[in-house]
């Protein structure tokens, strides 16, 4: 089987937006053995809309629209479908219902025109929208499927996630699970490099890597005929997977960096502070990202001048005229300039040079130390990063919130 | 004249990475008068590439492709155009020696299938690539353009810039011209709202609303036969733009709202120190993304507990008791207390309920204040913002920061 994604809407034409879509729907159909052969972007157009389900419907089996479900004109996704198929438009009564139920719990009004989104393809299957007013629309015909779904990603992708994959497998015969390990502090290519006898083997289960910002990220998928056959093909790849990178698979799942470093300062029942030169602020923010980070984040300071370094952390005049700012030594005294200020079990800092500007022979731009202190015990580390202003200050904060779960360990 | 844009790679298909190249053109080609009425997504593969440059040239004046110009047999975007054009690909000299000066001025060895990057379409017209080994080709057949750019952004980007739009500009015999104003603290529809009349009487020069992350930006486009003409003719819109709008403008062209805060603080001679609460550093990171910011920017704080919030800032434990840390009367001592403990000129801070827990009937999720303080006066707003906490606390500092902009003009 393979698919054609389609998405509709004039805005995507004018750029506007970026067709994250088709990114997710083309990811999701390889992960179910779906090839997706084309994505099409076509604007909201009767006529040229017809002629894009023509072509889609020419050359693929499954074809699978994103947006044009709305309740203007403009939205004619539904409307051009039933030109093409020969069938009628009906009102599909319980979809009416929870459109008109979830208007008056959010005590508006709803206009004739909202009346549109319940219209369904006589014959067709309703995908239900917990997210919004607009169903999904499966539509089967001669061995051919189409599957109508919103725009918005919040709608589109637990839509995708509850009714279609479910739906695509059954067709199939097969189940396909995945699961995610998430890597850090090892870069793509060595990550690759590692596990290229794996990739060249695979069957069933796969292995798949992922770049994302400062890690990696490996997919394991496996078909069976059901969920603990595939997770049971899943198993084995997994332990060798933890065999060969140990510690730099931080976790699993969707759980982030900075998500680990607080549930593993929480199960040890320490608290943090930060001190931040040349990120400032970047790595408080990612720690606070976190709904749980209350009960582990005690402060953080961004000292940005050196006398904001002597006066918010205590670091001594000495070390910072011997061994400058950007120094081992002022990563290491305001690590535990943190801790002693603020009260808190550990202390984290970064002091570096984040550029254009500010860099000698000596210490060049991207050059950057990070120091931990824990529970009394420092130590740093050197970095000397590549890269612009933002690049060198986020993959900074990245690189210390590695080291301290490392550190952790 | 309108355009198809086709994005050839599999790494597309298989939701590797988003079609930002589409978007980009899109946009671009929009700002030229130029409709693109499809965008469409296909493979390394011979047979479909070639379907897809056969439906395009059907339905398109040009065609612009993205991506296959690389060095190996998967690349084959020129390969398929030589066929569907009936055209050979020849040696391009001058290119082969740039390529081959490029590898040996990188002290690397240049590869035989590099060779291949170096040819073109005969007839055809090189676009220089100066940041990367692909040039781009144009081809022009019965009345119809194919131009061929390389897939990386960093490379596509400046070649559009600088090679296709003028040669597309000249094609048109106009030259089109773009400023852009860009608005903060006020909604989309809003701002649409208030120049409807504008955007129904457009014709040249034109007025494009765009909904940025909490800004809205203008894009005012106009085609003369110069230059100078074309900006003649923006003139009298922006002045009414101004005119309607006045300091909801921030900034024009490229200046980030960040990046006019530290202007108007470096031109009134004036430092900051920031505090905050909920937004975590987000606040002082945006400052301290700027490289001229540490002319102006002191210090931050993190004052995320109380016990910070007095032991750093000099909060008043009574005014927390009293008012609670998430209050106008905390914000304000958080502002003031930034300034005494840091010696700067103006103090700017948050604190809030980003939620998901901590809301009460009282102050619910989403209860923000702002406190700022300029040489020694002082005041706070109150917010109430919608969204989930990632959303409130950007909101909350892409407000503070426009707070403090208003109070300093």
């Amino acid at each position: 089987m393979n698919a054609e994604i389609i998405a509709v809407g004039t805005e995507l034409l004018l750029g506007d937006i970026v067709n994250s879509n088709a990114q997710y729907l083309s990811r999701e159909l390889a992960g179910l053995g779906i090839g997706v052969y084309y994505q099409t972007c076509v604007g909201d157009n009767a006529d040229r809309l017809l002629a894009a389900y023509e072509i889609a419907f020419d050359r693929a089996d499954i074809v699978i629209t994103t947006g044009g479900l709305g309740p203007t004109e403009d939205d004619m996704t539904k409307e051009i479908a039933e030109r093409y198929f020969g069938k009628n438009l009906v009102m599909h009564e319980e979809t009416l219902d929870k459109i008109m139920n979830m208007f008056s719990s959010q005590g508006q009004t709803m206009v004739e025109s909202n009346k549109k989104q319940a219209l369904i393809i006589e014959g067709s299957q309703v995908l239900p929208n917990n997210n919004g007013t607009a169903p999904g629309i499966l539509v089967e015909q001669d061995g051919k499927i189409m599957i109508m779904l919103p725009g918005p990603p919040n709608e589109l992708i637990p839509m995708f996630e509850n009714e279609v994959a479910p739906e695509l497998a059954k067709r199939s015969g097969q189940t396909f699970v995945s699961i995610v390990l998430r890597l850090c502090g090892i870069g793509e290519s060595a990550a690759e490099a590692r596990i290229k006898d794996l990739i060249d083997a695979q069957t069933n289960p796969t292995i798949a890597p992922y770049a994302k910002t400062f890690e990696v990220h490996f997919r394991l998928t496996a078909s069976g005929a059901t969920r603990e056959e595939a997770l049971a093909l899943i198993e084995p790849l997994k332990v060798e997977l933890y065999n060969r990178f140990g510690q730099d698979i931080y976790a699993e799942g969707s759980q982030t960096l900075d998500a680990t470093i607080c549930k593993l300062l929480a199960d040890k029942g320490l608290t943090l502070a930060t001190a931040e030169s040349c990120t400032g602020g970047l790595l408080a923010s990612r720690i606070v990202d976190n709904p749980g980070s209350s009960a582990v984040f005690i402060d953080g300071t961004i000292t940005y001048s050196n006398e904001a370094k002597i006066a918010r952390l205590g670091v001594k005049p000495e070390t910072l005229e011997k061994f400058g700012a950007v120094s081992s030594e002022t990563a290491i005294e305001m690590a535990e300039g943190a801790v002693r200020t603020s009260g808190a079990d550990v202390g984290l800092s970064v002091t570096g040079i984040a550029g254009p500007s500010g860099g000698t022979d000596e210490k060049p731009v991207g050059r950057v130390y990070i120091g931990v202190c824990i529970c009394g015990k420092s130590s740093a580390i050197e970095l000397n990063l590549k890269g612009d202003r933002a690049k060198i200050r986020a993959r900074a904060a990245a690189i210390a919130l590695d080291f301290l779960r490392r550190e952790l360990l």
